[in-house]
């Protein structure tokens, strides 16, 4: 497995599997890898010949007061994983200044209502700072096939419509990823390394209530409001703070009062000092 | 000559290319094309194995109250130029909704000194525009290599900023043609049509004044101050309003005081209702 810690180590062994016309698939993450990041290097290994995994905690996507400097990190357990599940390469920058030069001063937005509420109305800059990595990781490696998680639900949005936008997709194919839960529902997430165990149980209320919403969805309730209601009484009093938990279009990411169309409820709320999302498709 | 009206239409011919394994040059106008982007084809044709052309009125990089609408265009007659200058393809949307979907709202910003004055100021969003579509084009054909004239001098500093900043570079070459004049000095432009002949005659001031900066540079002068008084004792009476005369860094566009590294004077000046803009490099 090759590891390359600096941009220029990525473009030799890059030439080389473009010269022997091979496709390429990129999985980009933070690292602190989880169940839920192989499923998406799997899925590659079957898209592409070749799958290279990107680990940077991109300093750009997180707000001053967020949890940047102790987002988790293991470096050696990541590339340990990595090989075990077959990548090619290893992307991991030893610094964001690899990424990110001094004098960086271009940013990419995707506007209008995909980033107006939800994650964005929290953590503002927040899709600015994905959405600008993402490109910038995706014209490093030009990949025929990206993958990223649905846990992420309105990034997975946000990438698709830039793609779409910047006439990046007769290329590049963005495939997404079921979310990966524990046995007992909870979302895998990097940041559940900050959870304490009771914090972890009060944790679950986020799957049981999108779980209850969707009982009620599939027994024909439509109203977004009984919906949420119906979750909000599970989520709330677990929570210490609810930050959204609303339902959209899975497409435009508006909010709808009835069900019509494909839609997603998603949730976000802080346990203790982390701050965790969760969603569930409906229709 | 392919002529491509849809992106669709590029993809096959590209594909062919890149099978051939040929170099591709692109070069971006936005037509009523003249000697400066021919020129840029000649050097491109030097470059790459093939050229391609787009000729796109970008209404992205116009305001509200610019001249958009009557921008002049004459598709046959350039695309007679570019079969004579040997072009491989020119790519002109039929229509703006071919390279902006209803939907689109994804836009590349570069912040920071390069847009801070000079034309962003009058023109606000006109980078942003430029640098959109710019990147758009870049990854329709991912050419081997993009010209851009230096009359469009702020315009080149954005899209080289972009380039490096979004890691296009890797992959990527920004390569910038020398203003073409007509004999008695006035830099061409597509604008220049709208020119009368009185119109015409107090243009030449802006190439005027610009020399006669230089001269004094040349004989030694670094003051950015005088020389800008010698460039606006020319050209000041013959415009209707100077929008900008400016001495700046090279390189971050920043105004300076003394000339002790490369600069550039720009000036924009409006000649009856045309804005026109000139530079001349000092150093």
């Amino acid at each position: 497995m090759i590891v390359a810690r600096t941009k220029e180590e990525i473009f030799g062994p890059l030439a080389a599997l473009r010269a022997r016309g091979e496709r390429l698939a990129l999985v980009p993450t933070m690292g602190y890898l989880h169940e839920g990041h192989l499923s998406l290097v799997r899925r590659a290994k079957e898209l592409a010949d070749r799958v290279a995994v990107s680990i940077f905690v991109n300093p750009a996507q997180f707000g001053p007061r967020e949890d940047f400097a102790r987002y988790p990190r293991d470096l050696e357990g990541d590339l340990d994983k990595c090989e075990k599940a077959g990548v090619w390469m290893v992307f991991a920058p030893s610094d964001p200044r690899v990424m990110y030069r001094e004098d960086h001063s271009t940013w990419v937005d995707v506007e209008g209502s995909l980033t107006e509420g939800l994650c964005a109305a929290s953590r503002p800059g927040h899709f600015r700072g994905v959405a600008t990595v993402v490109l910038k990781l995706f014209n490093l490696f030009r990949p025929d096939v990206a993958l990223f998680g649905k846990k992420d639900y309105q990034q997975l949005a946000v990438i698709r419509q830039m793609v779409e936008d910047l006439d990046l997709s007769p290329h590049l194919e963005i495939v997404a990823g079921e979310t990966v839960r524990e046995p007992d529902g909870l979302a895998l997430s990097s940041r559940n390394a900050y959870l304490s165990e009771s914090e972890r149980r009060r944790a679950l209320s986020l799957y049981r209530g999108l779980s209850r919403a969707r009982e009620r969805f599939e027994k024909g309730e439509r109203s977004a409001a009984v919906l949420i209601e119906a979750a909000r009484a599970v989520i709330e009093p677990e929570v210490d703070r609810l930050d959204y938990l609303e339902v959209v279009d899975a497409r435009s990411l508006v909010p709808v009062k009835r069900i019509e169309a494909p839609a997603c409820m998603l949730v976000a709320a802080f346990v203790g000092s982390t701050r965790l999302i969760d969603n569930v498709e409906l229709g």
